[in-house]
């Protein structure tokens, strides 16, 4: 394409993000030889045509992240042993605590997918292309391996009109505005900041670049809106398990200096009658002094994402427990609990947190 | 069994309700001659042997509340011909708009159940059992009819110790107190209010009934804890299709005073391309001048429970369309839109009632 030059008034950069790769032996090599990415609808297929035509139905993930994990279950469906690999040793170290991690592998293993967790790899072997994959004192036979660690941003061109840029990302503000007069960024190229209370996070998913797009579309047009943060609000389906999550994980609450306590519960989804109630995992994250929402993670087949949505709410308008348990959620057997895990989850937080019943300040007669 | 004195020294009633008869010839005389009650598990059993054993395999239902159309579908499912009468022309008409409710008149004729609304009964006729039902014009040969015409506290207890009384229902303070010293009262006999701002309603819900019977347990054991009232959150399956509501609809929020506008929109829960994406109809009812929520309905055969629930919240909340626009809902393509519904209908919302965009008061960079 002939280089054109293009005056503005305003420039809004949407340059996204590129699949980071492994800085280990073999797999800058072996690209396109059997090392795959999976960020576009392109190499998406070359993978799917891969899997078809392998011999040796035998693929190594590299990461656990989201795509890791879609990706894991998909090649299992087409017939190819799976393994995952992931150098921390929990899944979702952003996005969950250890002890919900635990159930998302116990589920992997019972889909037949090798849980390789807590240990990198140390070499793709392979000329041609790929014949194995060294994974700590194993050395594992595949022709694919597929590179799931995930995206960088985009920032060349950034960088070269002079923008900030902080840990890999282009530094902006609420308005999207980058350093750089009547230049925008928006997506997966910025560093974005936590709606709870402004600290900056890494949050590369579509309902953040979405809402960052809209916020820089008003202004660049002669607006002044704000965009109100993000809450890291995810969710993904991996074999029939829904896993979501928003706001704080435990950890990171903590080291914001919160004085913060998880709580969690596991309770069915519907009333135990019911054909089909499936178990939820619930866990909560509160400030101890107040039982103010920090964060939420939710694990299990039926539901999750919805009750996050929920919690993510309840966190965007500043909620407790006590506003937890007082929502008014709707019921119905074939669908829900009457007494909700978000409610059995509000009034175990209050207990142990022992925070007594909301004091009745004016007692009123209804007319 | 024989009466006994207890003392007391604070008595919670929860004497719950029963079912209303309809004052038409023949409803009387012909209970338990074909004419059926489903309030507990004995008469729903009844009513299951009956439809077993009909020999006209014909049935008509009196009253289109959640009771009868769940029973409808239940006893179309038996292979009974089924039609369905209610006096007023709308299905559900102190939780949904017209609007609504003419989707849900569509969905059961899809099922095969003939309805009737609109039409009031004006006999039942038959002498040692139900023969035929008189509709309007029409008699409809049947061996079952099924009273679901509501429900009546049973207040007599609580008359009886003096206890006010208001349309029929006990009325209480927001303690759960009677107005006689002592005596607490929960449940399907109260006369309950909203959450929103007080007015007097009745919601013979489970869900209000839980959080009443907790309240007045705290305030009778010597605690002191408000009921925080009801947002009437409701909902139903009916043959597959989710009904829900929450808070007002419109009619009642211009009745009771407020310049309230209602906001539609009908969206896949789902992006187009994933199997089974179903249609959604989504309906907020909104402060015209600042957006304020004031209520919710949603009908569809999936997610109409979990964002009315999301919407209850956000009344909970005291929220705003420009809150309902910021949530950060999660995204996965299995299960959900990046562009859910919500977001839509708050986004036609503002642009309809021509509230601009937020202010940014303050621009920050993140660190």
């Amino acid at each position: 394409m002939k280089r054109r030059s293009c005056k503005y008034d305003s420039l809004i950069l949407a340059t996204g993000a590129s699949p980071v790769n492994l800085p280990v032996p073999g797999a800058k090599e072996l690209v396109g030889k059997g090392v795959h990415f999976v960020s576009d609808i392109e190499n998406a297929g070359a993978l799917l045509d891969a899997a078809k035509s392998s011999v040796k139905k035998s693929a190594v993930i590299v990461g656990g992240g989201a795509t890791g994990l879609e990706v894991a279950v998909g090649l299992k469906k087409l017939g190819v042993d799976v393994a995952v690999t992931k150098r921390t040793p929990h899944p979702f170290p952003r996005n969950l605590d250890p002890t919900m991690g635990k159930i998302i592998v116990e589920h992997l293993e019972k889909l037949g997918i090798r849980v390789l967790f807590g240990k990198g790899i140390d070499r793709i072997n392979g000329t041609q292309k790929v014949e194995s994959v060294k994974v700590a004192e194993e050395t594992i036979e595949c022709d694919i391996v597929v590179m799931a660690v995930g995206m960088r941003g985009n920032t060349k061109l950034a960088e070269s009109i002079g923008a900030k840029i902080e840990k890999g990302l282009v530094l902006v503000n609420n308005r999207m505005e980058t350093t750089v007069k009547d230049v925008y960024a928006v997506g997966d190229l910025v560093r974005t900041y936590s709606r709870i209370d402004g600290t900056p996070i890494t949050m590369q998913l579509a309902t953040s670049a979405y809402r960052q797009g809209m916020t820089a579309g008003i202004n660049a047009a002669g607006g002044n809106t704000p965009y109100p943060g993000a809450l890291n609000t995810f969710l993904v389906c991996v074999g029939g398990l829904e896993i979501a999550s928003t706001g704080y994980f435990l950890d990171m609450a903590k080291g914001l200096g919160y004085d913060a306590k998880a709580v969690s519960t596991r309770r069915e989804v519907k009333p135990h009658y019911m054909p089909g109630a499936k178990e939820i995992n619930l866990r909560v994250i509160v400030g101890a002094k107040d039982g103010k929402i920090l964060g939420a993670q939710a694990v299990g087949e039926q539901g999750a994402g919805w009750r996050i949505n929920l919690l993510a709410l309840a966190i965007h308008g500043n909620m407790t427990l006590y506003d937890l348990m007082d929502a008014e959620l709707s019921y119905n057997p074939p669908i829900s609990q009457m007494y909700d895990p978000i409610s059995q989850v509000a009034e175990i937080g209050l207990k142990r947190l022992r925070l007594g019943p909301k004091k009745c300040d004016k007692v009123f007669f209804c007319k």
